[in-house]
């Protein structure tokens, strides 16, 4: 028998494990409404035209793409960042194979086995996997639900040590739906900078953001000398995951070193997909029209979300600002969130993801919500949640 | 300044560096034969139309993927492995972006810190950078040039040691051109059944065969028992690196938590590109007519090769069996491989990969041809190199 090595053991991946049940209870007959999945495409969002025209003139483009990513894609980057107020070029942009690649490379080139990077909690998988499979120590600091689910400074601050290498961000948030204030992230700036850190910012939803009066403000604008590590992909804001279109670019002082042990590990998997890589020009750079759609259509769903979750006794939930997640809490008398969902699931047919697969404070139960759903699929999901908590709990 | 983590300080990737000094030359009017780049596409050599299409039409298929690759492509896969003799289904094959993907996941679920595997020297370098990424420990076994570049299965055999995690197979081989015998590989399966070890076979050249009398044997179809993880990719049998489609698939015994852990990386990465994934049917079950004229057209450019690299004194080359790489020796005075094939760039233009970014005998000096270029290409190189070594040596 084969022993695979220590550093797989603590990789779970609960967004996906949760789909194994339900696709049992749908082949025994079971109506499930899927509210787990963060892909638009998989409800009624589509790719823009303009984007696949792009790719599909450029399909015969088959050989290796340069391994920092074509350079069209690239400039595309760049001059974006620039517009919005980061001072880069298009060489500190490396194209990856969505955003995922470029958070492991981010991550490799910076920390030794046994340090930790800071991430939230609760947060998305994939930083803790890359942690583990890097013999990294996993460091969470708290958001706080009780303040709109801002990062708890304080608890931060606590957690850094010698061993911290970078403080990351996801904002907007997965999974709750936050949005960052300006003064939140200049404070998270400032302990960068007090402590020689970098900032990670994942900012793979920083279109969908839905009020007038709660901005996205990108990291890189704000942080003039620290170091900063943006993150972005087209997956979400342009609707096209399985394209596998991300990238990553350096803002701030002191990276030279480190940016050219990113491009190394860039250079040794050789290249990133060609073809899809000239759906960036036109993304960045033509109509935007499907995004006011978008977050029109999210907006409405966000309202109808919050709404029918605040009116179920025992559940609240915070309003989520951008993306399409919400993150309700559950304040009833349960063993566990993920018993409390899989119950549910099997009950009445809804499927979230248990809150503690993205992590929470232990005397708190939550379940994420997608709600990129349709509205009735979502105003289903609602129904039988209330109907699960009145017969369980009422 | 932000320091870059240890496990990036060793990895260099020597194919590419060359390509820099080339650049500069060219920038300043010199005319560089580039006879070093591992990419059919950069040559004559072009995607199968009928592939092209199966991608066109599939485009707007961008949602995530299914973490272990699209069934369809699964299936292909598995039926061509049993076809030729591998016991596996489609649940023992996951897509992989290029072959690249597939090896690094392979390595890092078997792998802890200080453990090392076994990898061939000269080898391709991607293997030596995922060990030193992850901590491992380089463990290289030679190439015998003395017997056609087959694996040295006494040093193999010295060479494992209770830290030993597998044995890396590289047939058809890159850089060396070799093709392993029968006799050869079951040596190499023995041995792996003896100390309980996987056998990692890259077997991304398989289709590129040149003499009827050297046949390819998949190491799967020989390792009934023995475990064995195959990789392999449309890359170059079907001239399209730039899609990053690759796979790997389990056979032999004692695979199950192994395979698990590899699947388990699959999931975290989420997917790789969906729509070009659709080509891997039309590739492995369509018209294989390209192959027929790609074979045809390498093997002249192999005996070209073949004929005037043992012209020329002081060079000597091993007659390449398989995939588009010649390993020729250099048995003159020189200082190191890398000042020759440097020099001889700056002097007559044609551009190799120095031996030594593949590694070697200490001893003995080489570089990597790459025989993908045109005919008149090749001579030109040769030319060069032979009024080269005519002046500086003769």
């Amino acid at each position: 028998m084969i022993i695979p090595s220590e550093r797989t053991e603590n990789i779970t991946y609960a967004i996906r494990d949760v789909v194994v049940e339900a696709q049992k209870l749908e082949k025994l007959g079971k109506k499930i409404t899927y509210l787990n999945i963060g892909d638009p495409l998989k409800y009624d969002f589509r790719t823009p035209k303009h984007m696949i025209d792009a790719v599909a003139k450029n399909i015969h483009e088959s050989s290796y793409a340069d391994s920092m990513g074509l350079l069209e894609a690239r400039q595309s980057v760049f001059k974006e960042a620039v517009r919005n107020g980061t001072d880069i070029t298009e060489n500190d942009v490396v194209m990856t194979s969505g955003g995922s690649e470029g958070i492991s490379m981010a991550i490799g080139a910076i920390m030794n086995p046994g340090d930790s990077i800071l991430t939230p909690k609760p947060g998305y998988p994939l930083y803790n996997a890359v942690i583990e499979y890097l013999h990294g120590k996993q460091n969470e600091y708290y958001l706080d639900e009780e303040n709109d689910w801002q990062p708890d400074i304080d608890d931060m601050r606590k957690k850094i040590d010698k061993k911290t290498k970078a403080i990351t961000l996801i904002n907007p948030n997965n999974p709750t739906g936050a949005l960052y204030t300006k003064g939140t992230l200049k404070k998270v700036i400032d302990l960068a900078g007090e402590h020689g850190l970098p900032v990670f910012s994942d900012e793979t939803y920083d279109k969908i953001i839905f009020d007038d009066d709660f901005k996205f403000h990108p990291v890189g604008t704000l942080a003039k000398d620290v170091p900063v590590v943006t993150f972005n992909t087209l997956s979400k804001n342009y609707l096209c995951p399985g394209w596998r279109v991300g990238w990553l670019y350096f803002s701030g002082s002191g990276m030279e070193k480190y940016s050219e042990a990113v491009k190394q590990l860039a250079r040794a998997r050789l290249s990133i997909n060609q073809p899809m890589q000239y759906a960036v020009k036109p993304a960045l750079e033509g109509p935007q029209d499907h995004i006011t759609e978008m977050v029109g259509k999210l907006k409405r769903r966000r309202d109808i979300t919050y709404k029918r979750l605040n009116e179920i006794d025992g559940i609240s939930c915070v309003k989520p600002r951008g993306a399409f997640y919400a993150f309700p809490r559950i304040d009833l008398k349960i063993e566990s969130d993920k018993k409390f969902t899989m119950d549910l699931l099997r009950e009445e047919g809804p499927l979230f993801v248990f809150g503690e697969g993205f992590g929470q404070k232990k005397d708190t139960h939550h379940f994420r919500v997608v709600f990129a759903a349709s509205e009735q699929a979502l105003n289903d999901g609602y129904d039988g949640l209330e109907r699960f908590v009145k017969k369980n709990f009422g």
